[in-house]
């Protein structure tokens, strides 16, 4: 590209650091936010400074949230003694769309992965040892892991599996199966599998 | 989305009126954000803002710049006899990176095109018909039109030859035909026809 000018070259460089944004995206992103009005950008670029001061993650169960501790963990109306157990923050809001689950959460930010050189220190697995200390924060009955189907999530599963069944504390996991809607015809072999493996009385 | 945080909320709501960036896309960039070093997000900020305080328009070809008069109307090594004519920045650099065209730009930002309200007065014409006063200007010898080839590119073009004409300046139009590497097989009746009808003798 003909360097033109230095701000847009930087603009065009730091949006391209952003997922999923290729430099040719970057570009057609710098030349409309070239085109917006001095106040729509401007509040673009307070909300990013204001994200990064204001975030912080929860000290009850690293969720994100404003506050030291989120609105899930400060609030009355929710089972204390069950935790739902996630990857990730955005798995939080997934569940919680379905307006069925009313117990606590604990979000891991990531999962076992030898391959990415991702161990157990390197997600809030001791944070969420402590929350199942009986004298430290009360009685936990069932930790839920809803973590992902993939390998990596099922690593992750048998490691947290092995750590927690000395605490006494029913494990479970969330169910395996067709998706609603979908069409046996086209499901795949494991998920089948599982379908069979997992069925229950009607 | 639960409302966790009103950062959260704010940063996605101004992600989102991006061009091609949905609110889905918006919520995975936010998170992505949140997980950034302070540093990075700083810059991007920064970068938002000085684009907006440092690019105008040339007072000459209207492309953007950071200087009053843009590197390329400055240039002593250009043929200022002849303007090519592009409805965006970004056509600029296309041409550009041909290395092949050596004369000047004007640059319309848009296209008429009456179905969005969009009339000859809500281009940059009125800066292109300065440029082409001799008395003002100098002796501009040739006008290219190197606009995209749409229902809207075509109006204009139209426009442009009837408006300019009687200024006694030659008016030609880039090439409509097979692009190199593709195959007549593949080629819409339109392009065809308008590649046999712009035969050159070889």
């Amino acid at each position: 590209m003909l360097n033109i000018s230095d701000s847009l070259e930087s603009l065009v460089d730091e949006l391209s650091k952003l997922p999923q944004i290729g430099r040719k995206t970057a570009q057609r992103l710098a030349m409309h936010i070239i085109k917006q009005p001095k106040e729509d950008v401007e509040k673009l670029s307070k909300a990013l400074i204001e994200i990064k001061e204001k975030i912080k993650f929860c000290s009850v169960c690293c969720n994100i949230t404003e506050d030291d501790v989120c609105k899930i963990c400060s609030s009355e109306k929710r089972n204390k003694n069950v935790i739902c157990v996630v990857e990730d923050p955005k798995d939080v809001y997934a569940i919680e769309k379905t307006n069925e689950y009313r117990g606590m959460y604990h979000v891991l930010h990531g999962r076992i992965s030898p391959l990415d050189g991702i161990g157990p220190n390197d997600i809030k697995i001791k944070e969420l040892l402590y929350r199942l200390d009986e004298k430290e924060t009360g009685k936990v009955d069932e930790l839920i892991l809803a973590l992902n189907p993939t390998v990596e999530g099922e690593t992750t599963i048998l490691y947290l599996n092995k750590l927690i069944k000395p605490l006494n504390v029913k494990i479970t996991r969330i169910a395996r199966g067709i998706p609603i809607g979908a069409d046996l015809e086209f499901a795949d072999e494991v998920t089948l599998a599982k379908a069979i493996e997992g069925r229950v009385t009607v």
